[in-house]
């Protein structure tokens, strides 16, 4: 029997069960299990036992609930817990093939104060939107993957692969702990691991499926300039004392051009050339100019031009001034002059950027920068922050599982997308388990996933379950 | 009798009163009126209602209490009330001359757990000091005219002068309702004022008195650059769309160079040239660059000639740039991409800078600069508050009176000094009552106003009772 013809009883099942589909999303989103805030974490345990007794319902085995301890300083509390990373696993036949499956049941901040048309942590449908905070971004996916089980048992049609599953708490706030959880279990819980799949991203846009082979990376620096040893009023010593504020200014502004081109020597040499096949990716892909100043609501853009949009997106490093820490940040007037400011910028980073290269040519050209300067103010140049760039062949036998179940759903071929922004997790899974990674997205490209009013589409949802479901089942059985 | 021989028992009687005069000090310093701390505002009252007591007592005529009405916004309290303006007089002999004295009653907030020494609100001797919040700024010197009158009645001494008082109890949340009360009453209660006194600035240094006569001006402009309608992702948008924070760092890097040069043309243009003769009053005044350097707490001093530190703090305009409204402020790294940005600078002005051609100039430029970026965002360039510099003849009579008198106290001459500050009310007295101001301070320059350990020498403040009265007996007398 085809993969397609086993999967249509189960696609069936699927469409019959989208009223208790929805019903199990609207319980999770009930849950207001927002991970930034210290007074709302007992309802992100609430929500892993939630997790947990839907797990045991559909016969999960050894679940467990991972305790990452107290949570590091900055807390109120200081002996706030960490939310448990929930693992549980379908299945450990040694014939099968082994898929982790990974997504977050914590979510952003979300009242109605903030603008929201209805209550965030109540599912209303609307037409054919299901809105509430977190329906996409990521219970919509988590709960999408426990619908798939479901479905499968409905039928009597066994699961294709082992799954294993992590769901982790704290995604929204530098997912505390699980790099080390993951290291930890490579070759004991998670040990036998084949592939991963990630659905926490989004399509590019509103009517074609994607999947995502690239991230870039980033490296966040900060430029500290001190002189006096408090700050100063500018009446007293304006005119008389080499002033931070003004030698950050001069250095800041050097670093990149108003068309966004780094000026830092060396760091666009690194970036691995387009090749010609690479390049060709981009020719299916739907998307235009007008879609990028939808989404900024401004026409600011840099290029007219769909591949020029993307590839500087996705392709191409980028820099920018984040802000200054130290002077003056309120409305009105305040004549300081500021004794000590830091200068926040990053880097975006693509293949081939080496980082600790990079940060050297940040340190000497910041530092050459600030000598030229002659002042007696003093320079402390640093990375605060690094994560590496994440790309994969889009053609392996994971990515064509993928591909082969999106085309099969949706009647297309997924455009092959990359983001600009990082999903650390998704390397950290590659080098720990040493496997590769897909990312699956399940929503829109619109969603709001960090903004008011955040919705999935019906379609993606209960599609979104059948393109899990049929990935499942292609990865079983081999790339076509 | 000569002015030198009616003083004599007058400074003895100074003298002996010192006991009652630091109990009058301590009794003011007691009360924490600070202006800018809504909670504390029944104590600013308070003050107002300790002064009028103390007028009583020493014989004051038609004390008027002037109602301000309600603080406009931003307030907490819609309704917070503010402190009046204490007016009072001592003669009104038409043969007299009247002289104006001014001060402000409210003070800096101040708490023990910010660094001081001992409990802010209680003054404390200390070796020759007394150590509380307002101790120099300004309740010393307010008290100060009220402990002249004291001596005076004492020794049955007819005030020489008529004396007109007005103290006012929001000078360090920016003298609301001031400058509308000085027009209003030009010509009323204060008709016939001859001149004006202002002791509410300090020595420049420790060791040698000055008389201040110029103080620089300050025109504070914003420049806001918007692009997005929402604070964007660096990762989504970075190196595709036209970033504000670039196009701000590169117009506000140009306006000044590093050693303090403005870079705006037609501004240095404006400034009067320094005189021969207004040169040589540099050549006796006590500084160093040394003492610059202990100020700042740090050697980042563009001169090592005392001239040119004092001239380019009095008598040059600077441009000093204060810090960004809307970009990340905060510690850490936070990947935004600011939607609108606001930067703030100031120039402080000299004469004979005209500040409407000074906006003018900078307008144009800022503008020019950003149009030579090819940006597509938006700029808007505004000043946002302006206070006109100050500069007086140093040797008219009410400065001749006032260099008397602390010669006579002090036994040298004063130093003759500007700020690089600016008081704007002196502006005000000066063109509401068409007359001369005199900027005669009490206190030392290390006193501390605006800090922690605020204090003022006993010498400070006994001698300078004598100096202050010693003046109203010179100005009585003419100019000798």
């Amino acid at each position: 029997m085809s993969v397609e013809e086993s999967l249509k009883p189960l696609f069936s099942a699927i469409t019959e069960l989208k009223p208790s589909f929805i019903d199990r999303l609207s319980q999770a989103v009930s849950i207001p299990s927002v991970s930034s805030d210290e007074s709302l974490r007992p309802k992100v345990f609430e929500m892993a036992e939630f997790l947990k007794s839907q797990l045991i319902t559909l016969g999960a085995e050894d679940i467990q609930m991972r305790d990452l301890g107290i949570q590091p300083p900055p807390v109120v509390d200081p002996k706030l817990q960490l939310p448990p990373i929930v693992l549980a696993r379908f299945g450990q036949d040694p014939a099968k093939k082994t898929i982790l499956v990974y997504g977050h049941y914590d979510v952003q901040p979300a009242s109605i104060e903030d603008g929201w048309a209805t209550e965030p942590f109540t599912l209303v449908q609307k037409d054919d939107k299901l809105i509430g905070r977190g329906s996409t971004d990521d219970k919509g996916p988590v709960i999408g993957w426990l619908n798939s089980i479901e479905a499968h048992r409905k039928v009597g049609l066994e699961l294709p692969v082992n799954l294993v599953c992590c769901f982790e708490g704290m995604e929204e706030s530098g997912s505390l702990g699980l790099e080390e959880l993951v290291a930890q279990e490579s070759d004991k819980y998670f040990k036998g691991v084949d592939a991963v799949c990630i659905s926490d991203n989004y399509w590019l846009g509103t009517k074609k499926p994607v999947l995502t082979y690239g991230l870039r990376g980033c490296n966040y620096y900060q430029i500290t300039v001190s002189g006096a040893n408090a700050d100063l009023h500018s009446g007293v010593f304006g005119g008389i004392i080499h002033e931070p504020m003004t030698d950050l200014f001069k250095v800041m502004s050097q670093l990149v051009d108003v068309k966004g081109n780094i000026l830092i020597p060396g760091v666009n040499e690194m970036v691995a050339p387009v090749t010609a096949a690479e390049d060709k990716l981009y020719d299916p892909i739907e998307f235009s100019a007008e879609e990028l100043s939808q989404a900024a609501g401004a026409d600011t853009g840099y290029f007219d031009d769909k591949k020029d949009i993307l590839q500087h997106r996705w392709r191409f490093p980028s820099l920018s001034l984040h802000g200054i820490e130290g002077a003056f940040s309120g409305a009105g007037a305040k004549t300081v002059i500021p004794a000590k400011v830091v200068g926040k910028f990053s880097i975006r980073t693509v293949p081939d950027m080496d980082s600790d290269k990079l940060d050297q040519f940040v340190f000497d050209f910041v530092k050459a920068k600030f000598a030229e300067l002659g002042t007696k103010n003093k320079l402390n140049v640093e990375l605060i922050h690094g994560g590496a760039y994440w790309v994969s062949d889009p053609f392996n036998d994971n990515f064509t599982a993928a591909a082969n179940a999106t085309k099969l759903v949706w009647g297309v071929d997924p455009d092959l997308t990359r983001e600009g922004g990082s999903i650390p997790i998704t390397l950290t899974f590659e080098q720990e388990l040493k496997t590769g990674v897909v990312l699956l997205p399940m929503g829109r490209g619109d969603d709001g996933a960090h903004s008011i009013n955040e919705k999935l589409d019906v379609p993606n949802y209960i599609e979104g379950v059948k393109t899990l479901s049929a990935y499942l089942h292609y990865y079983a059985a081999g790339a076509k």
